[in-house]
């Protein structure tokens, strides 16, 4: 079995995205949001079948673990009750997607953070989508204003009650920023990367998992820089006195595989422990273009996964395992299937 | 001849940092900064034959490309005035270094940068540090404001000006940010590698080296997390309509070798053209302490490079041939000695 644990509905229907345009210039005139369009289950079908569900087949993998489109999370958009409203819709859709192909898809919501607000809002979406809708985590952004970069690190005490719920639900996080609203950060091409780094540092800063030992983390794209940088980092947890990360930070925090050429999964299974790396190939998303060196997408990540010369056991840890292990809810969802 | 692209003066006598200590106290107090202290050629002798020198013996280069602290250069602090005050100083320190150490040293500045200004006073502290210290090279931070990033991209017209002066002048400028004012980012485990990581993403964005073509720009640190994802940025090229990275980017574009273990040095010699990698080691800097998988420091990355299985035709480019072309006076300096 081959689970992708980070997928994005960045094919939605048109006039699903329409409608949050509608939304954000009926916030900016004063006015409520319109209501929500009728989306009907054959353009839900229609729009997986011909991307998502037809390359997971293309490509030979069984799964996604599924949230909204992260860059269209825009939590630095409007105030909080405008997040509240949106990440309902965007989870309300990926709820359906699952619903009508649930061999296939299995939820992660979007959260309804906003710049300044608190996480209540965010633990009850987090609480509906995991006992009203079947989800088996969410995506938390570490910068909900949009690469300005104002909120509290990850290890601070803000986090917490979020922290406590996921526990609570036995779910993890992927931490997973949105769009920049900074001109100097390209979203996919710099911030996505730069706040998985910048989360991982964090970690190696702080202490969160004595505090929170049942916590899981999955930090996409690869870890951002960090395995690139491993001996930096191992060195810096060194000068600031931490433990050696394997104990520190890698009890609790994952990455994914969404590194788009051979050498660099090569360096990532050969300096992350096997049981930290999680499948995943963020389709269709950041980099849809077909690599003119390979012939084949660059992000079709288990060419690379296959030709990394790992074990049959390593193989199967990665593909399916650790995701299971992470994700205890799909876990469950998969068992009562027999699976 | 063994070239370090990438040092700074780490180790400066307590009386310069105690200095700026002052000097920002002063400028908070809304007093001229204190007379800058008497320091002996004996004390600058101690700390570089104590530290650099020995360590350069030790690992076998010949020579370092110096700068001042990148971490204590504090664009953020102060005002532009303190700014070029603090700037002067701590240039004039290391022309103090590279008279007495002729051989071994030769001077990079750091710019009086400062959040909002002009670059003006950048421009003629590098004209200054050029033409009457012999300097080769100069610091750019992309980030004045110590990582609330308020700049404009690299790419803006903003920059332009100082672009103009390196080109007239002859020199490069390392790309390069100082500590971190937003405590979501540890200065070396992010913010610097987020810096060269964004950097790099705003180059692909824009066309700067259509405008500059003689403009040569050196990313530390390994090019932050470009190398391990050299898939995404080779792709998200593509999806910006730009030439491939090897034409749009990367002649004008070179990365330092500070990567801190064995297969970070052999996955960025794998995808990296040799001709874009500079011998560098940040010594003695971000990472001070021994690796105890290997016995050796981290930041001893002539090991790594030495055992990546390099041509000697590119060995030769990495460790001196290209920091001679991407500082041509450097080369001109090192012809006059007859090397």
């Amino acid at each position: 079995m081959i689970i992708d644990c980070h997928g994005h509905y960045t094919t939605a229907p048109a006039a699903h995205t329409q409608w949050r345009e509608s939304q954000l210039e009926a916030f900016r005139a004063g006015r409520q949001a319109p209501p929500y369009p009728a989306i009907s289950d054959d353009e839900i079908r229609e729009s997986i079948e011909a991307n998502q569900l037809r390359m997971l087949r293309e490509r030979g993998a069984d799964m996604t673990i599924f949230s909204p489109r992260a860059s269209a999370m825009g939590h630095h958009e409007g105030d909080e009750r405008v997040s509240v409203e949106w990440s309902r819709a965007c989870n309300d859709l990926i709820a359906r997607v699952v619903g009508l192909f649930p061999g296939t898809f299995i939820g992660v919501c979007q959260l309804p953070q906003s710049p300044g607000a608190d996480l209540k809002a965010s633990i009850a979406e987090l609480e509906r989508c995991v006992l009203e809708l079947g989800f088996v985590g969410c995506n938390l952004s570490p910068d909900p204003s949009g690469g300005r970069w104002t909120s509290p690190p990850l290890t601070g005490q803000y986090w917490y009650p979020i922290y406590e719920k996921m526990i609570e639900l036995g779910v993890p996080a992927m931490v997973h920023v949105s769009a920049s609203a900074n001109p100097v950060f390209h979203a996919t091409g710099a911030h996505y990367i730069n706040a998985d780094t910048t989360a991982f540092m964090q970690f190696i800063q702080g202490d969160l998992f004595a505090d929170f030992p049942g916590l899981r983390l999955v930090i996409p794209h690869g870890g951002g820089a960090v395995p690139y940088h491993w001996g930096r980092y191992r060195g810096l947890a060194d000068m600031l006195n931490k433990p050696p990360l394997s104990e520190h930070v890698m009890r609790n925090v994952f990455f994914d595989t969404c590194v788009y050429h051979q050498p660099g999964i090569d360096l990532l299974v050969n300096v992350i422990d096997t049981g930290n790396i999680l499948f995943g190939s963020e389709m269709v998303g950041a980099v849809r273009g077909i690599d003119p060196q390979t012939g084949y997408y660059f992000d079709d990540t288990k060419r690379y996964i296959d030709a990394a010369g790992l074990s049959e056991a390593d193989m199967a840890k990665v593909y399916a395992g650790n995701a299971r292990r992470v994700y205890p809810r799909l876990d469950a969802a998969l068992r009562a299937r027999g699976l």
